[in-house]
């Protein structure tokens, strides 16, 4: 497959001079950052974005790896039979309007299924959104260029999906509002040849990929994915779309795909170890956590200690950590030592730590209540991980993630962090979180189940 | 109870010229926003903040209505029974130390007790932020000056929250966010006399609520208060916190408060049409929602449309819909054949409505496919709802809040809005749409949960 991944050389066929079609956005998005060659296919001109163009790829004097193809329809089979013809090994169909509109569409979508099975050529759509790969600034794909001149953010977390949204839209938000960073993104739309199977295992294998998350419309080879999750040593995120009656016949014409049965499919990705998520964001979310905090077997629940500003927000806290099937901790002596010295006299210590009345007392000298509450609890051994409640903004709460960072590192021991704040200060600590590893959220319940994926490990 | 409300005088006691200091901040909080007289009692002080200062609250000129008490807990049962002495009918007590903080905290609580019903005292409080009312810009409370100077944005949520957090930092994040508006937050803390059934028929009577949220540690007469719920014409929106073991545990040593049976709770909750929250933002997000769309019953399920730019959000969000107990609305044959005219020939018109195709079928010319679209579906009579994706940032995607929300109402039915898109852009798109009474969610889930509490009814 790594001549999808790592071509040497590219014809985009279907490319454009005209800026509001799909066939020029793949060219510019690949003179931005591909370093390979280029090699724009059409008969109706001699250069296109200032690239010499071929009347066909037939006509391109040197080997080509890959082909990216973005013509209607029906000019799509002739297209690929003359990528075969070329010995080009791969070609990604961004073409819509097969097998998702009706039964002319179907029967071409078979003749490529057909040509794929004559020639051995690997076909990777159509119906999509191609490849977006972050980290090598790799864009194969009609996705508009304007969306990606704020540029991209590199990370570990790479992405199999049955939408093309994930690869434009989704992207641009997630990035834009500093949550995480991204390596590789597959949209594989109708899934004539390659699909999941191919690619997880690459993706698996990739040196740039920690965690992988699928969003999915149908699992074509159920037993091969199962079983390619099970052996994974990373972990496998996984977003089943089609569920539902009405989902499910969404599906079917969304990428013609037969969603399956839910709970027998539920039931084999818990036992392949597999993390459901239900929602795109919270997959991510799912992707980001496990990026930043390996999963980790512990053979009892996770215990967690709860470090808040809040009395009210830390009582929440403990609801939803107990309904994830965690702990919260039953602090040491030895800690519960420790925070008493942070604490007025009257306050007695108790898990969930409420650190408001300590940071009240505290408030005129220096003392920074929370980072030193925290070396207490990360040194407790009867405490595995720490949820913190942290405020930004104006506020006498005071809170440095780059200690924590530190600290947690230091101590082996993860932090998970509840953010609430000012629009600006926010965003500023999740952006300064991304680089450091550290997964913050700002809801408490979605904080606890990211925190539970962590601690149900791998089986 | 309109003394807490609407007094025409405060005193406060334990006012002082020290900034660090919750006495000092009440004050300045008081003289930026309450038009009343105020009166700063400390007998170290002839003048705090350019205000006359008095020994005793016996020494005030005039009547007072209204004290607000923060000074050590060991010197609040005195300081309320000089309040009494005045006839002073209302004290909010926000000076932690009481039932919170162990057997000491709790006999100077039942000091408090025996003083109100001895003498007819309505206290509200310990351990309490107080009162913020945001249309009347009244801030009784020790919260940060500072975290107040950005504005707080008037709306018709109120709320009841037995926890600090809520009337402070999160009151900030909500604001800074520019998600929503708030009408008044009563932070309750100990409880010991004014309570949620003393609160609740005064805002459910109040014309600046449209909807109450409480978060609650303990229902101290719970009957009381699910008949107050049944009965009332606003909906209600409880955070119930100490379902767990852990956390009920944490409750008792928060606000010395028992939470009780949780399953009977959430029985009677149901039953009397109470919309339950599990998590501070979600609250928040039910409450919103229902601020905009006011609860309709109907003698089924809710029928939605569904309006997406992305197949795979549309299939996410009929199977959230049909989890939810919504239902995918079966389109009208009219309806099929308006979105007919929109999208290219080989595509069945379906719901989900997919509309990329249609969108790319337009991207040169200059038809508002959203907006026609949104039109067809509105005009159909087997749908109750909308759910809508947007993006807003530079791409094809047109999206048009202000014809929305003209469309919404024109048509009385509501439109949900599931938004993605830059950061910026986003940002202004809730604001905007905070201002317009549309609703308008970051993830599918939450939007799908809002949409349910809305068909859900009242009893």
């Amino acid at each position: 497959m790594d001549y999808f991944f790592k071509p040497k050389s590219i014809a985009v066929v279907g490319a454009t001079t005209n800026p509001f079609k799909g066939g020029n956005a793949i060219l510019k998005n690949l003179i931005t950052g591909y370093r390979g060659k280029i090699y724009p296919i059409n008969p109706r001109y001699n250069e296109i974005e200032g690239l010499p163009c071929y009347p066909a790829v037939g006509a391109i004097p040197g080997p080509v790896e890959l082909a990216i193809v973005f013509v209607p329809a029906h000019q799509v089979p002739d297209a690929v039979a003359q990528c075969a013809a070329k010995s080009i090994p791969g070609v990604i169909i961004e073409s819509g309007g097969f097998a998702e509109t009706g039964a002319d569409g179907k029967s071409l979508q078979s003749s490529l299924t057909n040509l794929s099975k004559a020639t051995g050529i690997r076909l990777w759509g159509p119906n999509c959104m191609g490849l977006v790969d972050v980290v090598n600034s790799h864009v194969f794909s009609f996705m508009d260029p304007r969306a990606l001149q704020a540029g991209l953010t590199p990370g570990s977390v790479s992405l199999v999906v049955q939408s093309g949204m994930l690869s434009a839209g989704f992207l641009v938000d997630i990035m834009s509002h500093g949550i995480m960073g991204i390596s590789k993104v597959c949209s594989v739309g109708n899934k004539i040849d390659v699909d999941e199977c191919d690619l997880l295992p690459w993706l698996i294998a990739d040196k740039d990929t920690a965690v992988v998350g699928l969003y999915l419309e149908s699992l074509l080879n159920g037993r091969l994915f199962i079983d390619i999750c099970r052996s994974s040593p990373k972990p496998i995120v996984v977003l089943k779309g089609g569920k539902s009656a009405k989902g499910a016949q969404a599906a079917m014409s969304h990428t013609a795909s037969l969603a399956g049965n839910e709970r027998i499919i539920q039931g084999a990705f818990a036992q392949a170890g597999v993390v459901e998520a239900s929602d795109f964001k919270q997959m991510m979310d799912l992707c980001r956590t496990l990026s930043m905090v390996p999963p980790r077997k512990v053979h009892r629940p996770g215990r967690v200690a709860i470090l808040t500003f809040s009395g009210g927000a830390g009582i929440v806290s403990a609801d939803f950590l107990e309904a994830q099937g965690l702990e919260v901790a039953d602090l040491s002596e030895e800690t519960q030592a420790s925070l008493g010295k942070l604490f007025p006299e009257w306050m007695p210590v108790s898990n969930p730590v409420d650190l408001w009345p300590a940071m009240e007392r505290h408030a005129t000298g220096n003392i920074d209540v929370m980072a030193q509450a925290l070396t207490a609890v990360l040194a407790d051994p009867q405490v595995d991980a720490v949820l913190l409640h942290a405020f930004v903004g104006n506020f006498r709460i005071l809170f440095d993630i780059e200690d924590l960072a530190q600290q947690t590192n230091a101590a082996g021991k993860p932090a998970f962090i509840w953010l609430l704040g000012k629009r600006e200060e926010a965003f500023r600590c999740y952006t300064a979180a991304r680089d450091l590893g550290v997964p913050v959220f700002s809801e408490i319940g979605r904080a606890a189940e990211c925190m539970a994926a962590v601690f149900k490990g791998r089986n």
